[in-house]
């Protein structure tokens, strides 16, 4: 396997854009990320685009706008995680040594019609509704439940989370909500599922993003910016946990083997992304990911650790709760912001001295993606 | 990159299931590719799902039914050639090195609610509805008349390259239809969009088809049987044609490089499996394949050289037009079909001595998937 550099970067601010389609935001994410790289769309030998209930063959409807080149398009759609499978498809084959310069781009819409199903596996959703529960929020529901009662927590440590995640989306120009809100406003928003208020919940959103990886020469060769380099790529399709609770086992398992094929593990890391769809998810893996022992996840959130100038900042982009979260791209978009932290581009929200950074994003029927960046 | 072989191959016989899903299908299709293989589900490293507007992340979904073992699982949708798409990944997974052992499975479900879309462009659909016609059987009725306009040919070739598969699937007990049909009865059967009739036309269908590849070594190890080795994989995105047709130019390129891989050229093949959702869709392949001259082709079914027992058989298992086109699995079965007939196991269809077989596949939007498989 040869080394592989992510050598552009680009992305449409997530928003609600009720009056654009799929192919006008996927077009705009991929010549931002063929512009960040020096390159053009003929220089791209094969694309994969996640893209997450968005119709047949959507990956070359959309691209069909830049006009085919012959270079192959594949759509993949892994759910929340379509994006990251996107990504660690181009990466591979640029591993193996299909291609010198390959692009992921992941691209969904949740407004005006051609809206995904919601995150979870159907059967789940099915389950829910007999008991009387909204899906997804009413499975994540039950899981902050679950955690507050095995841990003596408060819903406050949850709440927490959002007022990070805004705090961090607040410096981010591409992020969909760039405000600030309060412990207070958390806690006094609507409610969706008890006990989650609607700031515990990623909202709808639409948006695109992409990234263009090559071969270390070929990387080079583009130009004298700082080389991020893809460190790890681990993917694993199984049951979400063993022990009834959905997303944390599986995020365990493919962390392992991500650090094992990065050579490093969480105290190399400077700065985290992972699928906080729900607040309690990023407390889940703050343990799974190994940056604390099993039930000190509020505790992490509550000392500060987690927030941009702390010990190991989370979701530095504002996270599926702030950022927002298309589904399709939402992978790329830490992808996106990854990069960005690692060159030293992240503006107001820059992490000091990043040179290594994790992105974890799971996907409804059973899936993780992890990728290790390192500059 | 590494030699592959296809060491297991099943299908769901291709038909309406009201009745049943699209798990049900899939795992029918893998239980039988493996049992096959010699091969249990806990020996697959990796698989890619083809299908095409069957909703988020099909794959994973369906293929819980079988316990999920960490194993990563990829959907693919690239419409028509979705399951050819799943193939050519699973088959570079294990060329690469990355894996052993890969798995490929197509399900597509068009009966029941759940059916996909037509697979025909959307705009496309748009400026054909504009104009009247019903798509995709329009944009196939135009393209009929323009050969029947510059070959002076009448209906009658169109018409009995659907007798020939008819004959053909009557041979294949896993096609939709399994019963003759006379040239009468394709030019008296009802009229979809002049100048095509019904049985110029693929039907609506349900089904599955999987195939497991291996490594040469592990392949090896597992048995006797003749080994049929993957000997090209080619893959373009592109229009369809510069001269205004929809398909054939696409396929032509693709052919260019599946030969060039191979080391092969038309006059190796003993068998050709082609995307025969309409019948002039084959007799344009002729050509773009290489098997006549351009204008040739509608002499070449006349001549009965396309039929088994003729110079070059195609679609040998009734193609889309009797074998059935459940839209995802469709490239898969071609794959199966092409796997038999290499290991002389395709009963009163087989055709003598066959030691190489092209499959080719076109999906909407601008897609092309060959593969020539060897024994």
């Amino acid at each position: 396997m040869r080394e592989v550099a992510v050598v552009g970067v680009g992305m449409v601010r997530f928003d609600q854009y009720p009056q654009r389609g799929i192919t006008d935001l996927a077009v705009e994410a991929v010549l931002a990320a063929l512009a960040d790289a020096g390159l053009a769309w003929p220089d791209v030998q094969a694309t994969w685009c996640g893209a997450a209930g968005q119709g047949m063959t959507a990956g070359t409807r959309v691209l069909a706008e830049l006009g085919l080149t012959g270079a192959p398009i594949t759509t993949v759609d892994n759910a929340s995680a379509s994006g990251s499978t996107a990504f660690r498809e181009a990466y591979l084959s640029v591993a193996c040594g299909l291609y010198d310069v390959a692009l992921a781009v992941g691209v969904g819409k949740m407004t005006g019609g051609s809206g995904a199903a919601p995150p979870v596996d159907r059967r789940e959703i099915l389950q829910m509704q007999a008991m009387g529960f909204l899906p997804p929020a009413g499975v994540f529901a039950m899981r902050t439940r679950r955690r507050m009662h095995e841990y003596g927590a408060t819903i406050i440590p949850y709440a927490r989370v959002s007022v990070k995640n805004h705090r961090h989306g607040a410096l981010n120009p591409f992020a969909q909500f760039q405000k600030e809100v309060t412990l207070e406003e958390v806690l006094q928003s609507r409610l969706v599922c008890d006990p989650l208020t609607v700031l515990h919940c990623c909202p709808i959103s639409d948006g695109a993003a992409a990234a263009v990886v090559a071969s270390l020469p070929r990387a080079r060769r583009l130009g004298a910016r700082p080389l991020v380099r893809v460190a790890a790529s681990a993917f694993r399709s199984e049951v979400y946990s063993s022990d009834g609770q959905l997303g944390p086992a599986i995020t365990e398992l493919t962390a392992r083997q991500a650090y094992e094929e990065a050579g490093a593990g969480p105290e190399d890391m400077h700065l985290v992304q992972v699928h906080d769809a729900f607040t309690v998810e990023e407390i889940d893996y703050y343990e799974r990911l190994g940056f604390c022992p099993r039930g000190d996840g509020e505790r992490l959130v509550e000392e500060g650790a987690t927030t941009i100038g702390g010990r190991i900042p989370f979701n530095t982009d504002g996270g599926l709760l702030a950022r927002g979260h298309p589904i399709g791209p939402t992978g790329l978009a830490q992808v996106w912001e990854t990069v960005l932290q690692l060159r030293g581009q992240a503006g107001r929200r820059q992490v000091e001295g990043a040179t290594a950074g994790l992105c974890q994003m799971i996907g409804a029927g059973g899936v993780c993606v992890i990728h290790i960046l390192k500059r």
